[in-house]
């Protein structure tokens, strides 16, 4: 056996794979995959991103995207590059550029450029160099875009109108993209489909539910190192991603106490066994508070007012204003900072001590390292598969947006199964019928 | 003290209440609920429908139905006395037939008679009779109708045509009504609006998820008191319902194992710790096995053949099609019939011997008592709300079929909530600001 | 397929059996397993007393027991009647008193003569007739006794002090049993080894914390089809019976509260995520409460004073003392009995009504059938192995009381497994070597 | 409020504290306690040891120990100089050796000098120093000795036997130690009482399942970003140990399979739900496999040669033997390093990778922090108690090892729930007579 320390510097060198992967020319995402484990990446059943790359090497046999020009504007991270390979395997032409510069990993870039694919991106590039690369990347005259955050579609639309009617389709992954493509919708100003990937059932599970669950508690123990069996810990707010921590947090033996506005939420949390409580009656027993909200405000002075000494305060909301910290800075005498990794001890007047996690950010990312590579498998999954329907059906869809398919889900679902190793069962013929006989009431 | 041995020999004749219910009009709710009791109702937190007792309380009030007629075609029990008596706190004027004469309880036919409500039904008459019973429903020339299984609107468009001007809606609480419904609409016979009342997401917690979760093992216990601990249960169907079966047979101790036929409920069930398989090889290590698909044969002489002597084997899907107990008869060279209450014993050539609960029809229904009346509390309290919306907006509806308003949702919810003693929290000013201005986009 | 019912009628004709078995003198036991069908036996992977069986058929072929007489006064049972088929399988002549008359199943006695054991038993006999037969059992001159509660032995000890010399040891099966045989070894009044085998591991998982567990819930559930998902219910002691008891009803929905008197209790379940609160602040605030902690007055006058209406009590200790009835019944002004099975509905004098299951005796067996035949299974499997051991050891044993042989419990584990199917893992000799080395310090 | 980094730099100046203890000497501890914050405490409910602060301040004012001597072997960290402030509060004269130079923190034992405790160590001394310091230790003439390993009792009984007469008793935390003076004690050469403090049931639960359960995931999580979801784990052994890591495994929403070699052990987990295989059975179908039985080569040559491409191999169990790391050295042609942090990648012939985390020492140690404050306050604060057991029963006890007094066990779980808040019961007048009366059996 001969050891070596690192596979990085390897990898790239090397120019093609790839035996059990059958000669297809998956050299790209094969490789990109390994890279996964310096970045980040989950070790978990032998490949990273199993769905994705089955569906690259399909694509690699298919070859559904032949001939089409793709501009995407993406974190030009390691997922994205098997995503980018996969699409390349499926006979597409590809232009990247980033949708952030502080998130480009530059050797990613780097490895993209030597198999053919045109990157258009640095870290740390300022401004107005961030739009001269989405520039270059349309200036591949794209069949196809991908976008995230509606930039390079707001481009399109505004100061490349000449290219508008060579795009016959798009997808973007980013809530507040969709917002926007919807109002373009709405003012009769989208000039053609996009696919809202951002939202999927099989996403949804294991980015709210399962990866935002697990990735909080885990941001939340490496914080603090609390025990966390025997804690009473304030959940705020049940939606999928509420639940996904008040799951966690009760699995690992803590007593889990929700907060709701919703009714119907906070029905359900008390079905499922929580104890449901206002904020304010919350606020007295708590040794851990998590907000998950979507909403700001929502732990604030009167709630502070009433905490215990030592209690620890950390939000998995997406935005930064959930806890409200400008309050807790008044009411604080003093600031121990880092009393703990990601965790600053403001002490009140009265002597309590209150522990504020990743400064009021999103805990899971600050703390931990996010969602693991299977989550970003299933997103980019259906990216890839939403990409192969657009390029059957482009010529037969009105400008507007659209969600993905309710097949792609179903097949990222069934790709996951089967890279798992998990069978299931099959209708029957008789099962067939009486399902259809019912369904249409004869 | 004083002790008296059953409640149902004094409620009947006092005329009205009732103290802390402030005088109001509530003689029959309050009444009718005391009655409960008697016929399976669950004796929860005080009352067995205090959602539905406190929309007749508001009704009694609020008077939303004043002066409109109602006639109704609905099982006849005491749980549907609470909401006819609920419809007439509201001011409404009743008229009600069997949905089924079999389910026609003459006790509380007869109260209802005595608070002035017109009830056509007997248990037990034939055909003609029942027929004739909606007939005399109908000659009230309702304003609005309530229905199960679609019958009375059905005679309404083809018999009693010349009261169709006077409809101005109605409620259908059952899946196949609905489906008759809806093909109704589509070939444009419906002529008034209906709403589809047995689906919103309070009564799919109550009913699908937590009621039949919880009445299915109940069901099982009392027909095989096994005990559960140490059981590989196998649970065919990861829907709402079955996700209910699957959690309560792993909080009895149970090891279970789901199969499916859906790839993204499939990787659910992975994803919330299950075990997944296909049924030939559950079929292999199953102690119990429910069905929970909707589909027919999810059991077949192929899986039989595989079984363990002493397997159980039991459905909770709506029909008693789940199970292909013919193919185990077929198998079967002796049955032992009532080995327990509710379980057959059938004999194998090679000698194993599979058990079959309630003959393959309902579990929960046949070997325990279906749903606590804390379910048709949800059910019913949507509905009544229902009537209210109509009465309100029954003249700015086209004809079609409605689902139930989210509001009504959330307010059942919101009732129950109260009637539980949950209090949760309420949006601040600035709260609602954020979300608003987060939704629209600007 | 020939349909009959009821098995009763027929296996008690029959002569023998019984291809399977190999052709052993099993019929007793065989037979005896089946007739469990009839009488609460549970119906589970193929035979109710699988362990207990297979011990028969390994007696049969070992014959441990050859020529050894025993005298036995237990439950004249069908469960007993497997272990008494089992020993004589092993080769001992029995002669079998009832230790209760009110227990004594008339049919299974008559069965169990019919197979050449002398049974001294019949339902509803008077004081003396009782004690005539447990004469008439020692009448055999026993080598080896069987008691349940010390009547047999204390009756040996005191009027037939003849036989003494020739009994060589016995098991006791109750607690009560055992405390009065230890004042006896106190004394030194013991003259022969007793084995209590009324607490092995097995049994303690089977029957107090799995068994009581399951059976607590099924019996509340069968008296009140009470729904539990979002109940709160109050589990008045965390012994192995209350630990059973919280962690059903956790698993059927409910937010559970632990109220406990030990420390290392409370922090135990604390720890295991339930919250923990002195009676007089759960009084306030439970929907149900589930008394099983062996003390008397747990819910007393005061606690009463506090509860919500429709707050319903149970039982699930030994004794009836743990929820003060008079106390409920003085602060009643009236009751209504039997307003559901087993459930009795006091009302109080400020209209709060609150509802006592089963009089406050042991809800399991009164309102549902009590353990399971899973459990007999494993305490009279551990029985009939402690005879085995008493008929090879007991020339080496001083008089006195003695726990059963850990290896005893180990060899009821491994059947138990054998039976459900599971195999395990075996040590290597280098771990046997690790092991044993570690354990020794060398 | 004015922000300050770092709390270390202020705290060790200052003279003393403290307004709310009162003005008791209890500078010490106090101030060490604060001192966790830096070296990994975690800071729970405002405090990292409060059960152990409360000891102390309770010392301060009853001073069990005035006047005595003790000599302490321990590893010189924040922690233990709680755990030294506490006894120095109760009226101690104190000495301390260090039990392993290697984590020796200088900085604290540099703290302790300045409050009067003669520190005798310093990090990374060699051997000769390391048994210099603990003679020196010695040289104060201990009444009471603490020791982790038994060197300093040993040196006592061989090189300072003139010391052996002022010895009145000590405790040893090590299960090391406790053999060693077991043999002492059994050849009759232990000259004191020993008090084995590493075992109790308060320190079990901390310890053994909620501390091992946690930090073990936690672990796993750190190397791997693993999400746990949907994964299945096989757990080895289902000890204390065992069952906290399964619990977790459960809690994170893996599919838990256990392998034992105990039948009883066995036989538990299926009750709880779990599944249970021989590891060459489990080795076909993990994803992740966590060794924690206390034996070694668990997961063998056999079982690697079935294991899934990508599966991942951890140890929870004390020694680094449990993998056969030297099999899997053998069976790889490659290893990857380092491919996250904690995991090495061997790749085997056929191409399978396994990644090995932590070398395969333990886990919790290696890739997380270890136990929690909590965990060691439970432990510190038993073995504080039991010094004071000690100081006030020395003269009644006759050499040999004595377990902890289960009333100190209480006391801590006692202090230990005070300290979180939580309340419990208390037996009436009445109830203490029942249960006297019953368990005496009059």
């Amino acid at each position: 056996m001969t050891a070596r320390t690192g596979v990085a510097l390897e990898w790239r060198d090397g120019p093609t794979v790839t035996g059990d992967h059958g000669g297809l020319d998956l050299a790209v995402p094969y490789r990109m995959e390994e890279r996964l484990w310096e970045s980040g990446g989950s070790p978990g059943a032998g490949r990273a991103m199993p769905v994705l790359t089955a569906i690259g090497e399909r694509f690699g046999r298919e070859r559904p995207l032949e001939g089409l020009r793709i501009a995407a504007c993406l974190h030009v991270t390691a997922e994205t590059a098997v995503l980018m390979g996969a699409l390349k395997a499926g006979g597409a032409q590809i232009a990247l550029a980033a949708s952030n510069p502080l998130s480009t990993q530059d050797d990613v870039a780097e490895a993209l450029r030597s198999y053919d694919i045109a990157v258009h991106a640095r870290a740390g590039v300022d401004r107005a160099t961030y739009y001269r690369h989405i520039h270059q990347a349309l200036d591949l005259a794209p069949d196809l875009v991908l976008d995230d955050g509606c930039d390079l579609v707001n481009i399109l639309h505004t100061e490349r109108t000449d290219l508008l009617g060579g795009v016959s389709g798009g997808c973007e992954e980013t809530t507040t993209g969709i917002i926007r493509l919807r109002q373009m919708a709405a003012e009769g100003a989208l000039r053609f489909p996009m696919v809202a990937v951002n939202d999927t059932r099989t996403k949804r599970m294991f980015d709210n539910r399962y990866g935002t669950g697990q990735s909080t508690l885990d941001g939340i123990m490496r914080a603090t190192n609390l025990m966390l069996a025997g804690r009473t810990v304030i959940v705020a707010g049940f939606g999928y991603c509420g639940r996904g921590v008040a799951e966690r947090a009760k699995g690992l033996g803590a007593r889990v106490i929700v907060t709701e506005i919703d009714p119907v939420k906070a029905l359900d949390a008390s079905l499922q066994g929580y104890e449901v409580r206002p904020m304010e009656s919350a606020a007295l027993v708590g040794d851990l508070f998590i907000t998950v909200t979507g909403n700001r405000d929502v732990i604030r002075a009167e709630h502070l007012a009433l905490m215990r000494d030592g209690a620890i305060l950390a939000n998995a909301g997406h935005f930064d204003v959930e806890i409200d910290v400008r309050a807790l800075e008044e009411m604080a005498v003093s600031l121990n900072q880092g009393v703990r990794p990601n965790t600053d001890e403001y002490v009140l007047a009265d002597g309590r001590r209150l522990l504020l996690l990743a400064e009021g950010r999103l805990v899971n990312l600050t703390a931990a390292e996010g969602h693991p590579a299977a989550v970003m498998d299933m997103s980019f999954s259906a990216q890839a598969l939403a990409v192969a329907w657009l390029a059957a059906e482009r010529l037969n869809l009105a400008p507007g947006v659209y969600d993905v398919p309710e097949d792609i889900d179903v097949e990222v679902a069934r790709l996951k199964l089967a890279a798992t190793g998990i069978e299931i069962d099959r209708l029957t013929a008789d099962q067939e019928d009486y399902l259809h006989s019912w369904r249409t009431g004869s």
